[in-house]
């Protein structure tokens, strides 16, 4: 089987990939079954007549031309081979801004050194997860460890250490900390709204280590500039890769701001294994075996 | 029984310990039989002929003067009443430092929007505890939950999700993260040297929640100096409260800086706990029940 590949893989995963298919660049495509990729346009797909199989290398499948694949076509992501990276990355980001070490490390940078601000303590306290896949899973895990009384927001029901809803009010009310793992999908644009984030404790933390646009950005503004001890933390930016276009959010000083590192694109290491799991989860499909995390078109288009 | 008490108590713990003794000040100390501090004086030690029990509400004894304290006093210190809150302070400047929130923020406050450093992951890492008392065991445990793998160290054997060695240089040769949480007493002033912290891994993360004084102030120094990637990051200071006497090391961008915030300074809800917890603490005494975090003498003078 031809399998076309457009992401930069790990030698590891293409000597495993090698083992099992062919592995063709463009000059190739028209004869490939599956692609390998890390993003695929409209003209690369008009030129896969063969193609029946999408494995994309990134755990969102948000940037994808979803109007330009063929309904036939399957599509799937790389959720989980890099949910313990960005869990650990999550909870990070939660503990930095709630314990106040972001806070206390810049003014005893700047020779400010009166304890100004009280640290709170996670334990006992209403922490939600919204968005319940391999990331959200393990951040609630954690978070439940260290005693938080965890509420876990999903559209389908998910069992563990928290308290389920469907209801993103009710996960958001009163918590102290949230950490926002959703995908971006028809169904999260634009989710978190104003209201969400000043129904919460106005000491509390709110993190985004998913995509930014499941936050509506004036509401993201507006709070941090009306509640100068609300802490908006943020991986993901509206702008993507062009951070600049968020400058007035990430400047903020009740902002927390990290350029998109808390999965692959911060680690070379989580960069392999995403590598790795992607060739894995196409050998299922190639060997016939269901392979994991097929999207949902209808969530997309 | 007459009890001197010269700590700022929570009303809840003085409203406790009047319903079971007489709380004196100045004036009854002649006839007080315990005392609930926050530090003693010898000039205090001097007019309590009849002392027999000293309740410290702080969980380190190392502030006492101890030369005036006559042997058969007994001294209780307050372990566990601050050992949550500390324990989640220390993950969390680990955590800060590890996964680089703190060196990104100020990058991004600072316009510089570059990923110019991995991200490296816990998981699967050495990481230290130094001393295995409440606060060492919950920090422990919690990092063996994110899936560290714990070393802990101590001078006496404590059973944990850790492998225990009472050797420092086995504890810390290769570890990504250390966290001390020792108290300081005779045998821990400046027990951490430099060639302890140049054995960690060169991007690692020393964090101090215990006392400024375990750690050797120059060895401190030259690590930030000669290893830009490897991060020092402490709640406590060699100037005590005067912070300003360690703004050479405060202000170094791989230090990590906060207040003396991690327990009861940083918390009105701490600080209640740990008030009513002395209380109890000195009622065990007074009913003639054996009261918890007794000191060994030998460890001071």
């Amino acid at each position: 089987m031809k399998v076309y590949v457009s992401a930069r893989l790990p030698e590891e995963a293409l000597d495993l990939l090698r083992r099992h298919a062919e592995v063709v660049g463009a000059e190739g495509m028209a004869e490939a079954e599956a692609a390998i990729v890390f993003n695929i346009t409209r003209e690369e797909l008009a030129r896969m007549p063969k193609l029946k199989f999408i494995q994309v290398v990134t755990a969102g499948l948000d940037h994808l031309p979803w109007q330009d694949i063929p309904p036939h076509v399957l599509v799937a992501g790389n959720a989980g081979a890099n949910a313990d990276a960005v869990a650990e990355f999550a909870v990070a980001m939660a503990l930095a801004s709630l314990k106040r070490i972001v806070f206390y490390d810049r003014r005893m940078k700047a020779g400010d050194y009166g304890r100004s601000r009280p640290v709170p303590m996670l334990r006992g306290r209403k922490a939600a997860v919204l968005g319940l896949g391999e990331i959200g899973q393990r951040t609630a895990r954690i978070l439940a460890q260290l005693g938080a009384e965890v509420w876990g927001f999903s559209r389908r029901m998910r069992e563990g250490p928290w308290r389920f809803t469907d209801s993103l009010e009710e996960a958001l009310r009163g918590a102290l900390v949230a950490v926002c793992a959703l995908p971006l999908n028809r169904h999260t644009r634009g989710l978190v709204r104003y209201e969400h984030l000043a129904s919460m404790d106005p000491e509390g933390v709110f993190v985004n280590v998913g995509r930014a646009e499941v936050v509506d950005r004036e509401a993201a503004l507006r709070i941090l500039k009306e509640r100068p001890g609300f802490t908006f933390a943020s991986d993901v930016w509206w702008g993507r890769n062009d951070f600049a276009r968020d400058s007035e959010i990430i400047s903020l000083p009740n902002a927390v701001a990290t350029p998109w590192v808390a999965g692959g694109y911060g680690s070379e290491e989580v960069w392999r294994r995403m590598g790795l799991e992607a060739v894995e989860n196409f050998l299922r499909w190639a060997r016939g075996e269901p392979p994991r995390n097929i999207a949902d078109r209808s969530d997309y288009v």
